[in-house]
């Protein structure tokens, strides 16, 4: 069996809300789907090492918003490949607080909800969260965001918590040079692409998350 | 809150093959995600009412095939439509049975994988099983099916017993004569076709599943 038929599992990109310590925060996730429709309940997985996770359990709830085609790599960068541990990852980002201190993302997104927790299930990597939806927008808009949109047209790809990360299987038949975007770990590879990297122009920007040209590191 | 905002989240369309009393059998579910990649796990959602959760709750085991965009209707009003408890669902359908018992089919999937249950969570309605993948394909091929393309493309509406079913919310402003195919729930109303109904050729068959005009019910 190759792992990689994995692949082929249909997912949308979500960015899941919390309560933080010092500020709001927010991470995007893959992996949201509906479980009842009375009670309105979905389940969620996040990792363990995530600080929504951990902000989750602190809480007992989250939002959900629902990323549109619209919403640009910059917020996925943002959201998605660092940790609000320590920074506010919502500083750059158009967001409001609901009343219950739990952000949702205000531009872009389809449309969002609020959860409760009401059971979680532990597995060796992730917990899954059972939640009911307690509010949420009264209209929706735009196209869903999908997983595979994510990958085929903006090109992103996993972070190392995603339950769908998959390591680099070094198909490569010779190693290469690969520039590396610190934040979001978009790789540029000289192999790929018709423009050397070194011979990018010097404003030019990572198409996932924005970071400059010069902040990209050299992998071999 | 408008509870179709939900409709926004976006899902896969898969069979899941089972060990039947009588005959392998098989239904149609659209949610199967990724918990952890090591060990391999998945999550999915059946109903209780199910004869696919009773069979896997008694087995242990089941399989996933990932269906594609070139899976016909015909197949999902098979599998999606009517319970295996008392009928060989999978009587026109090209399929094979591993050698733990279980059908995956064999025309127009993406792939498919075995999975052994590792833990089971009971909410309202559904069961969610958590399994580990013990096989599967040696590669994927086509394109997955999502469960929007369902609706867009194959015009398919979710059946009572899905997590995503909504009712009928009547938006017609005056009552309206449905005719209603009494496999698969596909709606043929009037005043939204160019042909009526009674009009339609003798020989015209439900556009999703393939029953006859003359078994069609009619509703008020």
């Amino acid at each position: 069996m190759n792992p990689k038929i994995l692949n082929t599992l249909s997912y949308g990109m979500y960015a899941i809300g919390v309560e933080g310590e010092h500020y709001p925060s927010a991470s995007i996730v893959n992996t949201v789907f509906q479980i009842t429709s009375s009670p309105m309940t979905i389940a969620v997985s996040v990792n363990h090492n995530n600080y929504t996770n951990e902000r989750i359990k602190a809480t007992g709830k989250f939002t959900v918003s629902v990323l549109s085609e619209n919403t640009s790599g910059f917020v996925i960068g943002a959201l998605g490949f660092n940790s609000g541990r320590d920074s506010d990852k919502l500083k750059n980002i158009n967001y409001k607080v609901l009343r219950e201190n739990v952000p949702v993302l205000r531009e872009n997104i389809c449309c969002w909800f609020l959860c409760k927790v009401v059971n979680t299930v532990e597995t060796m990597t992730h917990t899954v969260f059972f939640a009911e939806i307690k509010a949420g927008s009264d209209d929706y808009s735009g196209t869903p965001m999908t997983y595979d949109y994510y990958h085929k047209v903006i090109k992103g790809r996993a972070p190392k918590n995603a339950p769908t990360y998959q390591p680099d299987t070094g198909d490569d038949r010779s190693p290469q040079l690969k520039y590396v975007c610190p934040i979001c770990r978009f790789v540029y590879k000289d192999s790929e692409q018709t423009v050397p990297f070194e011979e990018l122009p010097d404003d030019w920007k990572c198409p996932i998350c924005g970071v400059p040209k010069s902040e990209f590191k050299i992998e071999g």
